[in-house]
């Protein structure tokens, strides 16, 4: 029934491959020796290019994976008793197989979102527990930018949630595994990072690039500067220090050059755009809202979703709902867009002929 | 008074770069989409070939980093409230950052030791302890093959530490970060992995990688067959599971062909025997034992040590008995020992002339 | 404006004391030496009245507080890896200071309630997560009984609950602090518990004692027999043990002679009711629903509850919906209860003639 | 062969009971309701009567075991990432079944003692892997006082430890759980604690109780003032907080009293003198060193030792150098001396007559 499913799927950005010029910069990292766990010139390099991008001195803590940096950011900034504030469907509280619970020993609170948001009045009743020894202390509000159910915090909503979060004293953490999404769809360039991140007055953020065409690299980022052997100390106790470093700064020092990052992002929302027009027109409004980023979640019906999902896997998002995700990269083509809404033609077809 | 340093540090092995072979492995992997988290035919097939490399059925659970890696073997061997044996100079003892007993919130049971390997009388006298609700219950014997000195366990030590551990009810874990050297060592090619892991009783490894040419990948192999999902949940909250697996699996695919893994732990074998061999004729017994592996550790004075290091990194080791480590890599060359070695001699003699 | 306070609060049965007939146990057993750590006869004694009272062997671990027993009991449960299924208004979630996440390294997963209960629903729900290396996976399930709301699970519900909870390989938890006032509400003295508890299904329990009239006595029970060292040597572990064990075995020997346990319970339960029906005199409706054990949860708005708990403390129990929990014990007297309803009254009169 | 064994065991001095003052004190308390968790006026007092104690304003909170009580100082000592360092005989290291790594998360690194005691040297050694990030960082020092070996420290001995710690900016813990007993044996009243703990400048220590004739008290005290609600809240996480505190306080409150603690640890430390004196003139020098405190640890041929044991319980030491532990305590009686004196003649005759 089905034509060859497209190059690239629809299952997730991290299905992607590395971009070429990523590959590039590995290679061209790889002459002689260097000094192991980050004390190399790309490590030290690429600290001064965060820097340049955030505006300011930052402390750079680079990462293997995603859960890894969530984990770490947060190791650095709780202190002894804390427990962290965040969403029900954050990547932290439900894709992280508990492991901030087992290497922080510490709680997450989840919190109802709508849209994956977290809202303001959430914290307000949370901070009710508050000075009692009873209950649970947030120290911490981890936000996600862009978050899990695609949709994006404004700078405004950003700026209130970090200021209701300070005045209770806790700090502001931003799960940004896809802030490059984020920070292209603002338009503004690298300088939406800053007006989204430092002036809104969020602490301290983790900082994805695997998503986003890097082979395996992360970055826990704090906005302030932080002890520097300690937070060396914190990643390698949770396991996020690998010994040759240079390789993972290498990744981001391609990224960061000429703000490519935020051109592959773009391009991933972009195609993200084109296949929910494309769905819409087949399938209305169970395509779901228009994408911020580059995910969309339609609801479909089994009968169309199963054979689809068979011919070009795509996954689940909420079975409640028959929602599913369907995700961009910097890979994307046209035509795997093209190919992958006929696929979908013929599946909603097929299943009203069986019908 | 130094000419130029060596190409290669004798600072670690971890201090080189990516085989070319590997880095051409992960070139060619990076052909498109694949689903994340192992679910790719890179994984399948190197779990394939770990399997015949030992010989039999195995369970493989790629990695990203050592102290990873042996945090996950560990994971997967203890059962509720067990502690782990180790000896004092073991990396998960006293190179980890405390990351085990961050991470498996559980003892390492630290034994002194003697060229860092563990004897069978301390087992049995800790084992005096099991049954005894007060003291920590010792369920893991882990050992390192080779040792953080640079020694190795024989077959025959290996098998009669398994048969005492296992008496006690204790599993056997091998953290071999530098299996590769170790098994090169023994001179019977993969043949000499059965011999010395599977024949003697080991449970549990850890397969290192990096160490050996790859950039980033290690594995935990279990020698009898071990639940998948667990293992994988597991790898997963202690920070070992990255999104583009087959990164991972494909360095080790090309590691693994031809058992290049053993020819270039020969080959940096082979060189510490050469660097031992000069710098015995430059400052006799002080160059220490000669080498099992690829590293030995000379006494040095300050006054040769200082600008020795100066010019050419390597790491102190014991600085009680002035004890310091050169190691060697799969791209150690002729060039960089002789460079090096004219290094020392032009050290030494300067250090005698202030005398 | 109010006559003197009650003797006896309402503001929770730990605020009453210590039985008579306790004290006096932990009296007679002061005589003499006894070995530390439960290695005496009281601590073998109460071990066997327990088997008594669930009718075969158990496995008994005296314990020393809520909390700890609670963790103790999840600890001997949980295998590695594991997470644990409550209910979001679960002492074990919302009232134990994120201990368990600390103390056992893994995640709570709560699910929504009503009236304080577990679904079967919720376990369906979240089991889709079993299997997922990504999520969670619960492997016990926590039932509270009595309910943090003062309701009880019937015979029926509890047997459905561990039914379905086996069904997906999870062991079934009840948190009984206040597990005496669940059975004598039942009617049927002890052969209440082994309906409730035994034939249910349920794997394991923490029996609670220091709510009912012990001045510190809690245990981990399990139902069918686990390794006694293990289970000892976990007690130790998460601070549950302590030296003079024969102080904490003494008073569940008061307690469990001639079922004193179920009277105290049931003279807590009925005052209670009569509580109830007073305030219902006095507030209708929003005295709540009549108690199902030993507390119940009007409706009060601030204007009565400020003034009458500035008399004679209560907590308030949801800020949301301003309940708040008056709560009996062994010891209320009907004396208490007409004094405490005398102030009720004024209360309201007062609030009323302010408007 | 033996006549009936002694009242007193010289097992433990936690064997012994509770000393009648503080069972009436108990009795006492026992009065109507009483707020839980520490909101009561038993527990306003003895706050009151331990900064009378100490000569100023210290933190108090009153705890429930001795393992649970060094980990909650140890809990509120430890910054994010920080270890502990002591001595390999250390209860936290060796009798503490691992609940330390286990709640606090944390490695505790032993080192080589003598006589049970932390020597400035071992700090200074270990003080070399601060800064190193691979290494566990000792951020608390703990010593014990009086040792595990029945031996004291110093009062210039800790306070050359405590200079030598805080030059490295790390805080000083001294598990005191047999603190009465050291304070007793230095002869200056209550004085003696400012003295030893006060002005040597110790932070934080754990003031035990329940081996000295309480029966299950304890105390973390921070001799300069700690945030309340932080020091409850993490005494809730790990398991030291109980509902009916002031059960706990009524306690300390009958010990504090005319500094009957001091009484009843100088009793103990003067028939543990008798008894070394008798037994010596019995076994010589397999006496061992004059008691300290309230122990002494013979060396015992197993010939001699076990049927004395079975006659008399008393606890092996160290099996490698044949050494016994004999304890004194509160209750010890000049009686219970003689005939256990009168035990070891005869089982010694017994012993050489086989011979």
């Amino acid at each position: 029934m089905f034509p060859d499913p497209p190059g690239c799927s629809f299952a997730s950005d991290n299905a992607a491959g590395i971009h070429p010029e990523v590959l590039a910069a590995i290679s061209a990292a790889n002459t002689g020796h260097a000094l192991a766990y980050g004390a190399d010139s790309w490590t030290a390099q690429v600290e001064q290019e965060f820097n340049d991008l955030f505006g300011q001195k930052v402390s750079v803590f680079l990462t293997l994976n995603g859960t890894g940096t969530n984990i770490l950011a947060l190791a650095t900034m709780l202190q002894p008793g804390e427990s962290v504030l965040c969403t029900d469907w954050s990547h932290i509280n439900d894709d992280e197989a508990a492991a901030p619970e087992r290497i922080l020993s510490t709680k997450l609170i989840p919190t109802p979102s709508v849209d994956g948001k977290m809202s303001v009045d959430s914290i307000h009743a949370r901070a009710e527990a508050l000075g009692n020894i009873h209950h649970a202390q947030p120290g911490v509000l981890s936000l996600t930018q862009a978050t899990e159910w695609g949709t994006t915090y404004s700078v405004d909503e950003i700026g209130e949630l970090c200021e209701v979060a300070h005045s209770y004293g806790m700090r502001v953490h931003v799960d940004g595994a896809r802030i490059a999404n984020a920070v292209a769809a603002l338009g503004k360039g690298r300088a939406g990072l800053r007006e989204m991140i430092v002036e809104t007055g969020v602490d301290t953020m983790s900082f994805g690039g695997t998503k986003n065409g890097l082979m395996a690299a992360e970055a826990v980022i704090h906005l302030t500067p932080y002890p520097v052997q300690l937070g060396q100390h914190l990643r390698k106790q949770v396991n996020q220090l690998g010994s040759k470093m240079r390789f993972v700064a290498a990744q981001f020092i391609a990224a960061l050059t000429d703000d490519r990052w935020l051109d592959w992002a773009s391009h991933a929302n972009s195609m993200a755009t084109i296949l929910h027009s494309g769905a819409t027109g087949i399938i209305g409004d169970a395509a779901g809202a228009p994408p911020a980023v580059n995910s969309m979640f339609p609801t479909l019906p089994d009968s169309v979703a199963h054979p689809l999902r068979d011919w070009c896997f795509f996954w689940g998002w909420n079975s409640a709902s028959s929602q599913h995700r369907w995700m961009t990269s910097w890979d994307t083509t046209h035509q795997d867009v093209d190919r992958f809404l006929e696929g979908l033609r013929l599946a909603v077809n097929h299943s009203e002929h069986r019908n």
